[in-house]
């Protein structure tokens, strides 16, 4: 084993999970692992709870659950903070929200109504569709700033926590592009000082957690870490961050689909997706402005993974749409149909089509866990700046300039668990096998 | 790099593809390699042809064909025989099969009028609902053994070959379970000689093929070198094997869907598969003792997959249901229905519906075109017995008695591209990446 | 209007709806009847409840409800019996079934505990997985007979009734086809005599029923008053009667989407429905025997409606197949998934896809109910035998020898209607409306 | 039988269907008109051609043809004109249009070749994406109304015809509302004089056809005679009128699936219809202002069907939601997705999914035929203005003010052939059918 990295050690102490937008994904995040406390429930679909990884060869037999390969918080030590530009508790918010079952909710209500938020940064130019009643009275930009970073040192204290991190869940804002103001650091400070009216809230949030060294990560498909100003910041301030918007449902789904007929070369003409959804979300997103800052995040993943530059007879001229519709019926649950083209050999066209009828805060509760562990791993490591081996996580993952990020959730997934070895010390896996097989396929090595 | 294969050079002369069974499949392939050779027509599907492998890291811009990477026989060398029941030449087989449009056949007509099949063997109790019209008239097991081998030579000499491999591409057949005289090579000498009922024809071609020292893979569900007794047949004889059964369709899907659920520790409470196809395929599976061998096949992935024993809480209670149904409407298009029943947070259900819309020879026909040169790039490699390495094209893929088969689709990518690497000398890719990013994710060398 | 029937006035005192088989779709009933007694809940799906007719010319405005066209039994008069061969009450089956939810089990618990059902008549030879606890000790067919008129007398004197009604909501029986037996009254007497082993449960209950005067109704596929001998003695004993088999889900929408293909003169190549389902009626559906007797039942119907004699050339030639499969996940729900390919202009190809997530015993408890008023209104009519008016709520409706049983829904639905309308001494509709239209679309009288 | 109309017998000399646009749609007739005659085709989906009624009651076995009920045009007899703004012929318009095969083509090329437009009426206000190449000089909307109707007699010449009807086949106008010219006669002269800017060609078609005494339909959800000017100019000329929009794919099946919930009286909550298609008719609709001239007529079906006023509870409230996508790779095909949220019993929720894969063109052609042949016969028997009884064929129909348009395909299909068989002078019928039963079900004359 040539690569080796810092040795880190079970963290002692509380960490805090501080969350903007305490929302159906919040406090779905929150009543569950309320939930898993007390033996009621299971926390299905997080990695760092039910996750294994196999360590040396198959017939090793060593496999380990990667709570027990890397030193994560235990949930037992995990406490929530969070912000709203609504005053409800997060017991109301579950009760408007209605994701969990009545019988769920009244096995939690006790700690969920502990859990008020506090008066959130509102910009009605950038959120459109909601009508806040809890906001900060800051004037400027750099009030806000103050008073979130005051917000930080007071969660810690008031909960108790030796460490945090913070992760936004909040509404999707109108998209605005890359500002300039986001392009360097002195760009955005100059920005701030002039209360520049196209820094969205969000990035208030990044700016203030890196500033308290707090590892940040971004839900949303808002504007926040993934700018070359915020990135320079998190390096100056040694602090890990990830992002953006959490690849849950229909697109998580995209990013295993493409994949798969890129393995077996089948070739694609075109690729319809539509996607349903009745809750808030559904309803910000009915403002073509927010909707399109999803759309961006969501095209995004096929060019990557399908390389149309590598195979232009394959993927050269693919059809991509992608449309979101308010539906209220559909309640919190979420409802994706795509219709996928692809051609085989000698150009024979066929067709795949997938309907997910899925549920968007219980897909994205056990990612924000999990993004939350990791990163408090990544700040005890020593780690600063992207981290691309969370790209598992995200809809638009960040890379190193010059580096295409990755999408194939496959390849993420081996990133994932590749780095999760090493940092244990152990080999990373390869799946050759070639020494299995002794004199019938010889090695010389 | 600390594993190295012995070096191989490109091949010289014809390849001979030798195809029991001159059907759907066999014809389309026939025809689509025409198609290719005349520039009328891309090799889509084929990871041979048309797929790439990136060597070294992201940054240093290296990526190569797959046949530039290893040296593989080009298409213009390869050449084609078959043995069918039924006597039509392959022009007439692709029309009557209606997979190809009349447009596509005309091009190719001249080409396919040539290749007329040997004639087959037959055994009525394993192949019942097809009017066989082309039979070998040899009496015994043994004798069928002999005219075979000479089939074999005779195609080699015909042919101008100075290399063969045999992919048999013939109708399923009864399913017998693991007869005993397969359950070792001096158990299958004394079945033979005694002329054994148990004994189905394709286990005759690949004891041929062996014998003759030419590699072998079984695209169908039948029983053939995945017995004991044909594995130490192929390592005596010093050929390599590989089967069984194409995973083209549905259980393609499947192999692609399941480990998507399970890199994100989403559970699953069923899986419920239907499949529906109108040609001889079809037909030939409406005999329940044929499905029962499909059936056999299919259902075996997911449980790999999954593994039950490691996330019982999320895969230990799966209602797993296959079903197939001839309906003549299909042609040979080949429709599957899949109802994924999923829970993620807490248990909460979310339901996946996958509607594929296929064409079953389109899907297969590059595949065996893949097998036939990477079997023959494996013999020239002096590799013998069971290539896990190519598990990438089987429904049920063979692996070291003591290893689990790998049914992931993206392991047996990573697993055979990896090879690959390694067989040119390259290092295997792990999508580690930590260092791209110096000093913010430092490596303690 | 040259059409009367005898008039017929408002019911008084109860009736007593008897429902041999208290399983998900009786529980289901009784609770909803319960519940919108309570003002809890909406009969939805009951035409009799809410269901409204037009009468008189468009302009007329004069659109009534139907149970004011015609004098129904209000829900407040109804009251309910059970029998079966399981002992647990009303109550402990809705438990089970898991239809209702909790909340809305509490609100009808108490009255459901008293429905205790009474020992039920068994046969293990026709119902086979199902393990029996609760049974009548009769020796012979007479003598279960004999008990069974005795409970109906006793019934109504227990539920205080005037009146009462029987359906039949039991297990699927294993099919048998049509014994001689139930070829004529006389012929069946004998073999009620002989104690003649091809007599199924149902059949004993329906012929109780009818000697008790009490309307009939087989809401199941069982062999019962669809008979010559049940229809004789129906007639004999001045009873009306109707059946067989609830049309709820797949089969429900068969009748309207194949009406609408013939509405249209759109070809028919070939119609494929899976339907998969989890609760006891799937269970017992996966004995062979008990499926056969369904698919019977299900696929006649489009026969009938699309009339191939008529049409040969566009349904000449159908390939039809209907499966079934037991899929624990599904529970109580029911899904269906329907391929339909289709042909237009000139014979090119199209195909209709349908996918019902429905709900087994939601979508029968109002059928139920309709039938047992609309059965009563009959009884109070001097209707007797086959009530072929009543065809919209069965999937193998009845119909006088010689004539075709009709199918489509809105034909059943039309006859159904204006039914109603003649009873009430209204005219009957048929939408030509051409005398809106005055000297526009002249009509010469 | 107390309704008679006047009798008209069997048509003489040849009938001329005038068709403004000469796209998929017209085409795909032309041709198919042409193979029927040669016997080398069916004229599927028509139900002048391929319909029956049945006569009197069941068992009179009286079923007869339509076209032998009531006299229409014979097939022999139709000859076609056509007009359009690009100036390819019929053969060139079915070639790039792709809806028929090679080999269809080649069997109608000589015929269609002679099908060359005149110069067609163009406002690029209202047509925007099609580049036109073909379009007539004229300078005022009263010349271009001149030039129609010399195009109208010169026609009627070239071809022979004795008879004519014009049926509009163009591309979708941008969506105007109800301009004020179009609320009276009166109204619409003065605008015509003035030149006003909100009146669409069709409607200068549509007043050209009238002026001529010529049937008009409209087969787009273009402006033109279901305004109330237009209707008084068709009833001052005498002529027959009907449209708008032909109801052919997705919302032909709305008006299925909507009257099949309201017959069982299960309740809706929602229903989503996305829609996707390829050709020039998708890109056209790409344009917001076009696509919104299509929403409207394909929104309204549901409200008339479903009545929410009669039945507040089951339709009160029903999120319905329509979006079309233009998505290349469906070509002329066209695939509708549906998402149809009903509920039942006690309001438990259940979902209805369906997705048809269709073809725009051989969907609409019979139709246009239909609507030709019938538009004749109403002529023939001086019918004039709405024929609401051809309701039918459209998506959005017309009816008399003050009475709904019925949109439920099945009364739509009762009304058609009810009033075919007054006109034939036979009953209509009611499906009462209690006579069939005697003393069973007594009627009292």
């Amino acid at each position: 084993m040539d690569k080796k990295v810092r040795a880190v050690s079970k963290p002692e102490g509380k960490l805090a999970v501080l969350l903007p937008g305490l929302g159906a994904v919040s406090t779905t995040l929150i009543a569950g692992v309320e939930m898993v406390r007390q033996g009621k429930g299971l926390p299905v679909g997080s990695l760092t709870q039910m996750g294994t990884a196999r360590l040396g060869k198959r017939t090793d037999g060593r496999t380990v659950k990667l709570q027990d390969l890397v030193p994560l918080s235990s949930l037992n030590d995990v406490v929530f903070g969070a912000w709203d530009i609504i005053s409800e508790n997060a017991a109301q918010v579950a009760e408007r929200s209605g994701v969990l079952t009545k019988e769920h909710q009244d096995l939690v209500r006790p700690a969920m109504e502990k859990i008020v938020p506090k008066k959130g940064v509102h910009n009605p130019e950038f959120v459109r569709r909601i009508a806040a009643n809890h906001i900060k009275d800051t004037k400027t930009h750099r009030e806000s700033i103050e008073a979130l970073r005051q917000d930080i040192r007071d969660f810690k204290k008031e909960l108790g926590a030796k460490r945090a991190v913070m992760i936004v869940c909040a509404s999707v804002e109108t998209y605005t592009g890359t500002p300039a103001a986001t392009q360097s650091l002195a760009a955005l400070e100059k920005a701030l000082d002039a209360n520049d009216a196209s820094i969205n809230p969000t990035l208030l949030y990044a700016y203030a957690a890196l500033k308290e060294g707090v590892p940040f990560a971004n839900a949303t498909p808002n504007t926040s870490v993934d700018t070359p100003a915020l990135q320079e910041l998190a390096r100056q301030e040694n602090v890990p961050v990830a992002g953006r918007d959490l690849k849950s449902g229909q697109t998580m789904m995209k990013t295993v689909i493409a994949p798969s007929l890129k393995a077996r070369m089948l070739g694609l003409e075109g690729w319809f997706s539509t996607n349903i959804l009745g809750n808030r979300d559904g309803e910000v997103l009915d403002d073509p402005q927010a909707f399109k800052a999803k759309e961006v995040t969501k095209s995004g993943v096929l060019d990557t993974i399908l390389q149309p530059e590598l195979y232009p007879e394959l993927y050269g001229k693919v059809s991509h749409k992608v449309s979101i519709h308010y539906y209220p019926p559909r309640g919190d649950a979420k409802e994706g149909w795509d219709n996928i083209d692809i051609f085989g050999w000698l150009g024979y066209p066929m067709q795949l089509k997938i309907n997910f009828l899925c549920r968007d805060s219980i897909l994205a509760a056990p990612l924000v866990l999990d993004i939350a562990l990791f990163l408090d791993l990544a700040k005890r490591l020593e780690w600063k700046g992207i981290q691309e081996w969370m790209s598992f996580y995200f809809k638009s993952p960040m890379a190193q300039p010059g580096l295409q990020p990755e999408h194939d959730l496959f390849i993420q997934l081996t990133k994932l668990k590749n780095t999760l070895r090493v940092v244990a010390g152990e080999e990373p896996i390869t799946h050759l096998g070639l020494d299995y097989y002794g004199d019938d396929l010889p090695i010389v090595k």
